[in-house]
């Protein structure tokens, strides 16, 4: 029970894990770290919930670009500004929608929505490379048809109005959108990676209730930050699928931007999680 | 305890339940599915606990509408979006009001507050026939009163700025409202499955706090979404009361699209969350 | 541990409470409703935790006054609204300042911060006479004080730009504003009870953290609703407050309204709340 | 269990510490209150621990900085407030990053990102003298690199629009600058310390959860109220980062307002709560 309470004493100083430096770090006793997934899972194949888990990542990632892209093109089309929700409420939609998303897939795929985030998980090794790989898949189709679906509703506005496509807006440099793009990737992920450790789970298994909140929130602030440098990508499956439906030449130059921003800020968020925060390389084997 | 953990593990993949394909998909111990509930239950309506459930749905419905249909009419009787709550304040109200709604209601009937959560539900067997259409009923006469209420204060206006009245805008057609509506609702409709699982209950007896929070944010997100196509009713009821009060012609043409659009979105919603997420036609009888 | 679970399945109809009607409603076993409190009770005037309520009281209130009342100053005074945070900016700041408050106060005073609510509970019998008397001198003295430093901070405009103080807007009868007040008083006060109800409570322990959200957010939906109509008051002391502070003749004939309405829709509520919803009338002596 | 029951009784008053004012305020049982911590205490210097929390408190104010000045600089540019997140929007952005790095960072650290914070706490002997000195030296470097990166994306536009500095605005003397820093960062550490009672986790261990949202909430609502006036500092690494950044005259000769308003809204708050709140000095010895 002493435990629990650690966690959930904001302002307190944590005094119960102290070891000499150099040691091994921490030798904790109330929470299991899982074993890595490993890489390739042949008996997963054959399981229902496998797919199951990709058509979720599908669904979401459907839902997700088609009310992230409506609402950009709504925002786009207004006479101005004032008379739509505003680039707030494009903020919103995304933020919004992560953590609806998260909350309702969380206990079906993990919740992703992401290749970034599947990408640093799977460096953490918490899932098969196997269901990495399905993951992202699942996620880039599923983006697709969801652009589609927001042109098929107003096909040459779709065009005249950028489509909800990322590329680096005037005044910037693509090193400028690339620095937005990982440093953005590495909010989200960070938060990820705080809000689903199993260290947290163990000391309070009351907080992970709200990890969608905090995870909708990070994207929501990323994208405040950084909708004037890049309309804010931080995922690849959400890039990809915009660009994919609006395919026009400016989207497509930029676009490589957007999965290497977000994969190298997921591999910093993942190094610096295990490395600092868990400290994983300096434990002893158990 | 280690069926409570999984859940809230956003990120890990879930092993637990592997079966072979096409075989009993799940076959789950720690939780129970609820039985299907009869079309008709005569007991139920000698209880007050029924009635009510009725008279909460028709306060909730009435309130509803009331504060919505007055923050849509404070927007557009403002000289300009700016001194108003703007676009995405009405976003707010509809989303908030539904979360503040859904958590005072839930507990006595269900705070569906909506005819197409109520459809999608009866759908599923988780509400009698009886209990569904009493519920419906209840809605439309609290939105009808709702919008009533709000035309009582400011009559003229009321008919010229439009009521509130779900129609669709210039620009699209009624196909694209149609799908709007279909889309929307859901979103709407499968978060409520999500949010209410009894699977997730089982795992995580703690997610349910925050269902009212998912569910009301799922509204708010479909409202910044769609709001410029047909003012967003993925709620007959909403609609219904805002174009009985208004009652105007090119309000009532347009009707259709939201009782049809909604019922369609509730019924894919159920069709995915039982057969996609649940599996239930595939599972061994228990 | 089914009791828990019956409260948080939205969407399922309640089956358990089934008794003929006309009898005693409700035989709930499983929590117990605590006796109604003593008109006076004099052991509380000599406890150290009854003034630490009352100073608590008057602490949040002066909070929320200051910071609700600087924020419409500030949207007051901007050359235009959108270089503000708007009046979805005013609306945040009230039901935010609550949300907050009552998360810091409900474990010491009850977190009240408005006389209509403790009017509302103290008709429930939730508090004695003494103490609900004792809670409004304090909350009004807190309100007085925390407009009191916001016009400190810009005199001359806080005179000029109305100085946050309630009035019916030009375009609205005084019979608009009663009636915006009493069922904007309602939603707030009914939010209230269903958020802290014993039966809720006892059903799922876990449910209450939320508490003081949905209340927040009650707070900011009234206003995003009526700022057009009255600049919304549904609470007497900050009524009181400004108009102390602001002390103009167009604020003070309409106060009245601020104190009438918010009286009638905190009775409304706590009615609705003890007899439709708990039916504790009907109830058959424990 | 009765005693958990208590704090979220919102709305009835607590009789349960009754004592007779002017002796021992309360003899609580259900709780234990920490002992205070050192002023130095050696061990925790050899301890991996100590310098993780370090790291993550430069981490979190890295990107609290980066993420809210590069919102700020979105603001500035935008050729009008409407096409750019608003003022609404920065006012998000602060209290929304600290909501998502409060939770993720609390159970490090503590979470504290704020030397005002940690200053308060340290008054009320949460932490060591050693680690108060440390986390706020790591705040504050923290702020200096997350301003610098954001100066890194738009050099010339930095220094023209501001770098979101503090200083006081246009209409206000120094003295509305030092009371609104005083009292916003009373706000701040008072829900602090109300959310993280060791009282209030002994009688309801649920509630700490939702700790992050109201200390995210109190930064979101002071900016509301005080961007107009200062910009809103209540945090002198925030204050400090900016203005070694941007690094002129106008901005460094308000500078002191951002240090001394903090830390007396700190110790304020702090001696609130230990007296008034939680009567420490009255108490007998354990």
């Amino acid at each position: 029970m002493e435990g629990k309470e650690e966690d959930v004493k904001l302002g307190a100083n944590k005094y119960a894990e102290r070891q000499p430096i150099g040691t091994s770090a921490q030798t904790d006793k109330d929470y299991k770290e899982p074993p890595p997934a490993p890489l390739f899972e042949p008996g997963e194949l054959t399981s229902w919930s496998f797919y199951r888990a990709g058509i979720a990542e599908f669904m979401a990632t459907f839902l997700f670009l088609y009310i992230t892209i409506l609402t950009v093109m709504g925002v786009s089309r207004a006479p101005n500004k004032c008379a739509s929700v505003g680039i707030q409420g494009i903020a919103w939609a995304f933020g919004g929608m992560i953590f609806a998303l998260v909350y309702c897939t969380a206990g079906i795929s993990g919740g992703h929505i992401n290749p970034a985030v599947t990408f640093g998980l799977f460096l953490a090794r918490k899932l098969s490379l196997t269901r990495a790989v399905f993951y992202m898949v699942m996620q880039c189709l599923g983006a697709i048809f969801g652009a589609g679906v927001v042109k098929g509703f107003q096909k040459s506005q779709y065009e005249n109005l950028g489509g909800g496509a990322n590329f680096v807006k005037h005044g910037y440099t693509k090193g400028d959108g690339l620095g937005a793009e990982i440093v953005g990737t590495f909010v989200l992920v960070y938060t990820v990676f705080s809000a689903t450790d199993a260290k947290r789970s163990a000391r309070d298994s009351h907080v992970p209730i709200l990890a969608p909140l905090p995870i909708g929130f990070a994207v929501f602030l990323v994208h405040l930050a950084t909708i004037p440098i890049t309309g804010t990508g931080i995922n690849p499956a959400r890039s990809l699928g915009a660009a994919i439906i609006y395919d026009q030449d400016h989207a497509w130059d930029d676009h490589w931007i957007f999965w290497v921003g977000p994969f190298i800020g997921a591999t910093l968020a993942a190094l610096y999680h295990q490395i600092v925060i868990r400290a994983i390389p300096f434990k002893s084997r158990a």
